[in-house]
């Protein structure tokens, strides 16, 4: 690692975000998924799937009461990851992981208080932050499942249930809350919780680590608010105790296995040996941003080699076109090399969320273009579509590829929704969505001593310890974006060169670096870049099986896909001309093709098909299933010249 | 139905096999498979699963006669398809179904017998069926799950446990047996559990019927070497009753279904009101043989309009050019119309066997080369693929296009098996294989009053009422048979014309109808036949996804495929050249092709990718996996003139 190439985040508090498009998006989340949120939060909304969160707060309150007041209350097993409407009345409900969806609410608000200080909202928070406090035990644990149905058994399974994990997000949104509020209560439970947690784990204790990962990133945020090196030192404890032999999973089941299956949570080998992302693919980048975050700040270029190996087996062969990740249903997880099936992709919102703040952690200990351009890639196509435009419908998995009647009678597409969905009773993607882009600009600026770095081209106006900044972007619709520098004092402005532009103008000197062009900024400067922005055909490595033959339309950081809405019927008989230009016209693609004639004997002598020419109309990858339920696919054949 | 078109298959005895090709799949069969299954059905191959049949039976024994000398005997629940070795010592062990597979082989050895005397297999035979006998209770009951775990609950889970299909295998073993030997003790075994069904079920008793079907043709078997009209009327009830409302399964589960989940079992709605071919895909074409055989000896036409519904579904829109079917692995079930994905096929062995079963019977009931087409493709593909050269290992899935690597990482082809395996716990398939092409004679010869069809030109002597008949064939090889008839009296010979074939000779006047040229006879003739074979490309319906621009190889009756131990790794990159000739020579397709250069990078600006010209060498399907794990494909993309 070099030290000198370091930046930071820019703090939220020091960012506006004036863009069009995005504050939009802003806005619908603001004011539409935070309170859709509270309410199903509070089982509110009629029609969804229960969550029961805020009801296992309630109920570990009274709990906890009873047990206070000396009262016997009764055990419940904690045998399961889901406790549906047949679990005992006074037992814990919903996922394991329930609690984390309040917490993911709570830090939503946080970066929302930031942008758009709301009194009533804050109060909503208040009152929820208030029962989640009351839910703490007094030697600092907090998760429901275990206070609701049985103490006794906290922390004997850690690789099955979530303890950890709901941790790591009461600490992240407790940090997210005191930065927004200098609110104090749920840092203070986070604090009592990790406290306690250094006590329970470390050389001297158990030497376990969670089954799903996020604590890591978690600790390393606490530590940055407190300073106190402890949490560092957790998190690291963390990561290099996962793995290692005898497998700590084998000792918690008493089993003894060769570790095969602990790839799925990422704990076959030590995260320092490992190569290749493997597992349940949150899981996976939710600890590759913390083995990001440890090796910078333990300066362990030996973690950080594992990171850049993974990032770049992440990136060269098991990435959609889309940013998604995850290619397989079954452990939510990443499969082999170049396996990239479009119609069985899970890619979950939630994991291009995760890559996204790998990226981030990558870009700011080496400012190379390729962090900046696989965000992109997961911002403006996966994380934009996995919401409807009202922010109330929402994609948990989102395929390149939809075909109605496979979604509703192959078992094989059973998670392949053709339209969004209101909520889920596995709900961690809406709220992680919010959280998200709430906190959007964290991820698209970053600084060092003397340097601004754009990583994504998000207007907005960002106060710098080296002067004020004020971007103003069309960049997803024209590729043009002018930055105006009031500079303090001689500094430099780092622009990421999208992966996707070819001809690119910059007017004033710069300099490229790994893909950013570096401006040496003095005094009040305005800097117009445009990037070249028009449709073109992305092909696909012929080592993925699944695009062989076909291509990608694409216009600027946006994937283009076809809907039957537009195209009719099986789109799959579409080919592409590829020697005709495409048209960008209004938001929408249209290309020159074909259409095949598809015959109806099932088999037949080979002779070529008949095929007629049309207009293929595209439209942005994030739009699609806006329309009612139709075919989708963003890959299309490409027909050589006939 | 037109009575007067219907013909009756060839008895066994009738036919001797001298084809050289099918002579020896029979020896290997008689020599190595028949051995191998006894000591497998005995548990004594070492590294096999254990098939624990022989000793269910021996348990099954031992308990009744515990149970006559009033000894107390230990109740084990019956709640699980599978008891595998935690299951207590003294109960039940292996799948509900593992009875049939000693019946299964008990049917080989007999139709063995018939073609081939060995006083050795008989005295083994002979061993299995005392023992069998002795297992069956005094009231005629006979299933060694519930007889060994709990007696008192028998026929109360029909529609997950098997013994109605036990009963079923049971009855054609007895068929067989008797027929082969004139052996009674079998016969009088089934006769006894049928007439034990026949006071259970019924107008008056249980409305219930089976689960996995095949009891309704087994019963028809029974009527027809017994003569008692009771067993062809509980085949008719078992059908007429299927998917009836109240739905029985929901009765006997004490549940309100809408039926759907019935539809794995096609018991969603009446047979005679089916039109598509759904769920588990050999338990369907098993419903489909026992409908044709009812529809024909009870003169039901509705029937016979839904036997000709759902064949023509599955012919049309679900069947694989290699005569496979079930395109899921989820339920082992046909999936929805044109959903034929060649990775993710099933494709198992048993239901290419029951498809079989279902052509030989409407072809019998209507003589159009259409149902010897089909099974032309099933026998000389997926049935013959499902063996190993010598007989010891078996394909249970069949899929069109095999990766190792996607075998072994990829939890969605788990079911997929790059080699051929020794055995399996679930060894439904290897014993099917066995009693299958034990009397493959039965399946190819059929005669009505004055006609013999040959409905695959499988070289044998047979004799029939109007004279002998010797068929000389290399049809496979060359597409050339002859047959040499000595008529007796004026009489027909009906030959099916292959689907494939374009051009063919007959050196003597016929005629056509339906797909068969009739040639009359009368005395002393030979007729040659050449059905012009050559290599062909053919392509799939456009309504396939799966086979959008591409095409398979086929000879004659069997398709091809290419391995990578010919063609080199990622045979998804070969393309074949439309253009060009295919040569056969020796058994193998050299086509003329191009194998695309693929790059790297992930994702790149479209330009064509490079090519370079080669020679694709294809094998036929049913020798693929013979030389070690390695990537296989039926279909190939075709390239266009580049």
């Amino acid at each position: 690692m070099d030290k000198s190439r370091f930046s930071y985040p820019v703090p939220q508090k020091n960012i506006r975000i004036t863009d069009r498009f995005w504050s939009e998006r802003l806005e619908v989340v603001r004011r539409n998924v935070i309170p859709y949120q509270y309410q199903a939060l509070h089982d509110n909304i009629p029609g969804a799937e229960k969550s029961y969160a805020i009801e296992n707060f309630k109920k570990a309150v009274a709990v906890l009461r009873d047990r206070a007041l000396g009262k016997s209350v009764p055990v419940y097993p904690t045998d399961k990851w889901y406790y549906g409407q047949d679990a005992p009345e006074g037992a814990f409900h919903g996922w394991v992981f329930q609690d984390s969806d309040v917490y993911k609410w709570l830090e939503a608000v946080a970066y929302s208080l930031i942008n758009h200080y709301d009194p009533q909202l804050f109060a909503q928070a208040s009152e929820v932050i208030d029962l989640v406090c009351s839910a703490q035990m007094d030697n600092g644990y907090l998760d429901t499942l275990y206070i609701i149905n049985d103490p006794s058994q906290v922390f004997t399974n850690l690789r099955d249930f979530h303890e950890l994990y709901c941790f790591g997000h009461l600490t992240e949104a407790a940090v997210a809350f005191f930065e927004a509020t200098q609110d104090r209560r749920l840092l203070d439970s986070a604090v009592r919780f990790a406290d306690l947690l250094c006590r329970v784990f470390g050389d001297n204790g158990k030497k376990g680590y969670p089954g799903h990962e996020i604590a890591e990133l978690a600790l390393v945020k606490l530590y940055g608010v407190t300073g106190a090196k402890k949490y560092l030192d957790l998190a690291e404890f963390f990561i290099c105790q996962r793995g290692t032999k005898p497998y700590y999973y084998d000792t918690e089941h008493n089993t003894k296995t060769d570790g095969e299956g602990y790839r799925y949570n990422q704990a076959h080998c030590q995260p320092r040996h490992q190569y290749e992302a493997v597992g349940h693919a949150v899981r996976g980048v939710y600890l590759y941003s913390g083995m990001a975050d440890v090796a910078r700040l333990c300066d362990d270029d030996g973690l950080y080699s594992a990171c850049r190996r993974i990032w770049d087996n992440i990136c060269n062969r098991k990435l959609y076109i889309t940013g998604g990740i995850g290619a397989t249903a079954d452990g939510e997880a990443f499969s082999y090399d170049y396996d990239l099936p479009n119609d069985l992709a899970y890619s979950e919102t939630c994991a291009s969320i995760g890559l996204s703040m790998f990226a981030c952690r990558m870009a700011c200990i080496s400012p190379e273009s390729k962090y900046g351009d696989v965000m992109e890639r997961a911002l403006y196509n996966t994380i934009l579509a996995s919401m409807s435009s009202e922010g109330t419908e929402f994609f948990y998995v989102n395929p390149l590829e939809v075909l109605p009647i496979a979604s509703h009678c192959d078992s094989r597409k059973r998670h392949v929704k053709p339209v969004r969905q209101k909520w889920f009773g596995c709900a961690c993607c809406p709220p992680n969505l919010a959280r998200f882009l709430t906190s959007l600009g964290t991820y698209c600026f970053s600084c060092s001593e003397n340097t601004l770095y754009i990583h994504q081209y998000v207007g907005a106006e960002i106060d710098t310890d080296f002067g004020n900044v004020n971007i103003d972007s069309t960049y997803a619709s024209d590729g043009k974006v002018s930055v105006t520098f009031s500079a303090s004092r001689p500094c430099e402005l780092a622009l990421r060169i999208p992966g996707w532009c070819r001809d690119f103008c910059i007017d004033v000197p710069y300099t490229v670096r790994d893909g950013y062009a570096y401006v040496a900024v003095d005094g009040d400067m305005t800097i117009s870049m445009d990037f070249g922005i028009r449709p073109r055909l992305v092909a696909c490595s012929g080592k993925v099986r699944a695009n062989v033959g076909k291509a990608a339309v694409a216009y600027g950081p946006m994937i283009y896909c076809a809907e039957s809405v537009d195209n009719g019927e099986d789109l799959h008989l579409l080919s592409l001309d590829a020697t005709a230009d495409l048209r960008y016209c209004d938001g929408r693609i249209i290309a020159k093709g074909f259409r095949t004639e598809p015959r109806e004997d099932l088999y037949y002598d080979y002779i070529p098909c008949d095929t007629v020419p049309v207009d293929i109309t595209m439209i942005p990858y994030y739009t699609w299933g806006n329309r009612g339920e139709n075919e989708m696919t963003v890959y299309i054949s490409v027909a050589k010249k006939l």
